[in-house]
């Protein structure tokens, strides 16, 4: 009999809650169209209302400030614009500023021209360099439009939460926007929109055990909105037309509602497991590195390196022994790439990273089986020094 | 007991198909990012990748052209934009002219200034007037860029089939682009891209029986492609980036592939039970205006008004007998506005219509209780010419 996988790649996707698999199941033979004024309209508007409320109330804000997407990568797109409406008055961005190691949804700068997108250095570890930050903003052209600058909470590769409070208070100095990926913060890390002082934050569904399909951009208040990237029936009070997905947005909302609640007990749990695994790793590989490992990161990441492993053939080998883990991040279609977050922290010496990333259901056991195999695959690495 | 509910929406939302349904079952509980290279993001592969050959079956286009998104309306964004590429070159699309019933996704005119959007008018039947469509593409201002013309096979609301053919010979005698939203039109009459003529299809999964959250964009090669619209990790080979949702595309393949199937038989049945409700109501109120009756339809909907009842009322007291059905379309959210669709028939008398629109599980004995209860609502408006 086949050992049962082992999934070891949460930050790709997280396995679907019961919760969400429940609110799922009760929306998928309700048949209508929200949007819809009879009875079976109105009952999915209800349903996804509900499940609006759940998702602000995860990050602290007013429900009226959600507005659902398709996922977090559309709700970059949307966010990341030249175009903003402060009510019916049009507010005109100027530059868009991202550290190096935003997710490529916001590298790629949604809708600004390439020349109006710039990318801000990190340091060894992975953090935002503040003090390029400050030479971003004062240096800023005000006459172009306003500073819009995008960091996100926790970094997908490496785990590495940013500074955002510090970031916050220069970018409310430069009378800038703030724009917060939170999707590998959410459930892991306490939000609170107003303490973080962000304008806007993104979220995933699929990322915190919902379903793929849905995401949102959260914004701060009501008034201050981007343009529509998609227009057409005029859902979501006009900020993003097509038919809603009841099925995907109760879902979203049943995990959202999970991932709000008792995070300290949860996260103290995942933080135990990785601890036995980067401790263990290290006896095994004492040339192993992990990456970012003495700054503060979510608890359920480890990014590391093994001196004459390429990252490609480590997840092929990890793969053939039962586990899923990932060369990076999983965000490009099938490609097993360098790392841009490695290369922003000055780290890429060319054979790349494996991303260990587990969730509350993981188990000791597990973690046991991964290391078994780590030390296997450390073993007949070719000899740290040898030429590739 | 309360009778059972009845559903004369379809064009709204049709019902989730029993294989749609199996196919998302099958996906529900599969963990794994479709872009991951391990074990599990390979099996997701797969099954998005049968997916998109069943959407490509369904109207005779090639896997690599179809483009998935989160639905219709994202699809329409996606190709209603000034910004081309002929593989490298860069194409620019001058002015869209878009008919005048078109959905308001593509009446909004997607990623194009308002300026560039022009309105072409219909007849009192809402087809395409195409002396207009003449008239506008000789004097289209062909340094601006190419014309792109958008024109639906069926409309959502009368159910009105367009003359496609004639559509794409003047288009193409142009050098424009067309871009046909087939919406309503599939599974309902045979969809060939190629003996279309279109450059460009739209498609929807829940219209067809399958769920919401999906769609795609068509095109008729690989080479002519939109800027994309959302951008990011790079799926869909560049032109949609989000991490796919295997769930809502394995359900629209399989709606697809019912789609694909025994349109006639389906429609003939379809098509009798729509004659028998619209003799019927005829009968009991011969002053009823049933739309577009003389021209050519897809076999499922029926739009008509009646003089002395406002579609909104009308609309409410269907509902309150049990009956869901359609005041104008269900684009924009909760809103029961006047039909620009009839508005462009010249047929608004500010009284509205109603839309009946059915589909292959309705039974003759709905459509019987449909008309026991329009003969009751009939007879008790307000009198024909009396003021309002």
């Amino acid at each position: 009999m086949a050992a049962p996988r082992i999934y070891m790649d949460w930050n790709a996707t997280a396995p679907l809650l019961p919760e969400a698999r429940t609110a799922m199941l009760e929306m998928l033979d309700r048949t209508g169209n929200a949007s819809s004024v009879h009875f079976e309209g109105r009952a999915l508007r209800a349903a996804i209302e509900a499940a609006r409320r759940d998702i602000a109330a995860l990050c602290g804000a007013a429900p009226g400030a959600v507005i659902l997407t398709s996922g977090a990568t559309e709700a970059a797109n949307l966010v990341l614009t030249p175009q903003f409406r402060m009510g019916r008055t049009p507010l005109r961005i100027g530059r868009l500023y991202v550290s190096a190691i935003e997710h490529p949804a916001v590298r790629e700068g949604g809708r600004f021209v390439p020349e109006n997108v710039v990318s801000l250095p990190v340091d060894g570890d992975g953090v935002l360099d503040l003090a390029a930050l400050d030479a971003a903003l004062s240096s800023h052209d005000r006459a172009s439009g306003l500073p819009m600058v995008a960091v996100m909470l926790a970094n997908n590769e490496t785990g590495v939460l940013q500074p955002i409070a510090a970031i916050a208070a220069r970018v409310k100095a430069a009378h800038g926007l703030l724009v917060v990926d939170a999707v590998q913060a959410a459930g892991r890390v306490p939000l609170d929109l107003p303490s973080l002082g962000a304008d806007f934050l993104i979220l995933s569904s699929h990322k915190i055990g919902g379903p793929k399909g849905a995401g949102a951009l959260v914004a701060a208040g009501e008034v201050l909105m981007p343009a529509p990237l998609i227009r057409g029936g005029g859902q979501e009070r006009g900020h993003r037309s097509g038919t809603e997905n009841p099925m995907a947005i109760a879902g979203f909302g049943a995990a959202a509602r999970h991932a709000a609640g008792e995070i300290d007990g949860r996260m103290a749990r995942v933080a135990a497991l990785r601890a036995t695994l980067e401790t263990g790793m290290r006896t095994l590989a004492p040339d192993v590195e992990i990456h970012a490992a003495g700054v503060a990161r979510i608890a359920n990441t480890s990014f590391f390196s093994l001196p004459g492993l390429k990252a490609e053939t480590g997840h092929i080998a990890f793969d053939l022994e039962g586990i899923a883990l990932s060369a990076g991040s999983a965000c490009a279609s099938g490609k097993v790439g360098r790392s841009h977050v490695l290369s922003a922290m000055g780290r890429d010496e060319g054979e790349g990273g494996l991303r260990i990333s587990i969730g509350e259901t993981t188990s000791a056991a597990e973690i046991g089986r991964v290391l078994e195999v780590f030390g296997k695959i450390a073993a007949r690495r070719r000899p740290a020094g040898a030429a590739a």
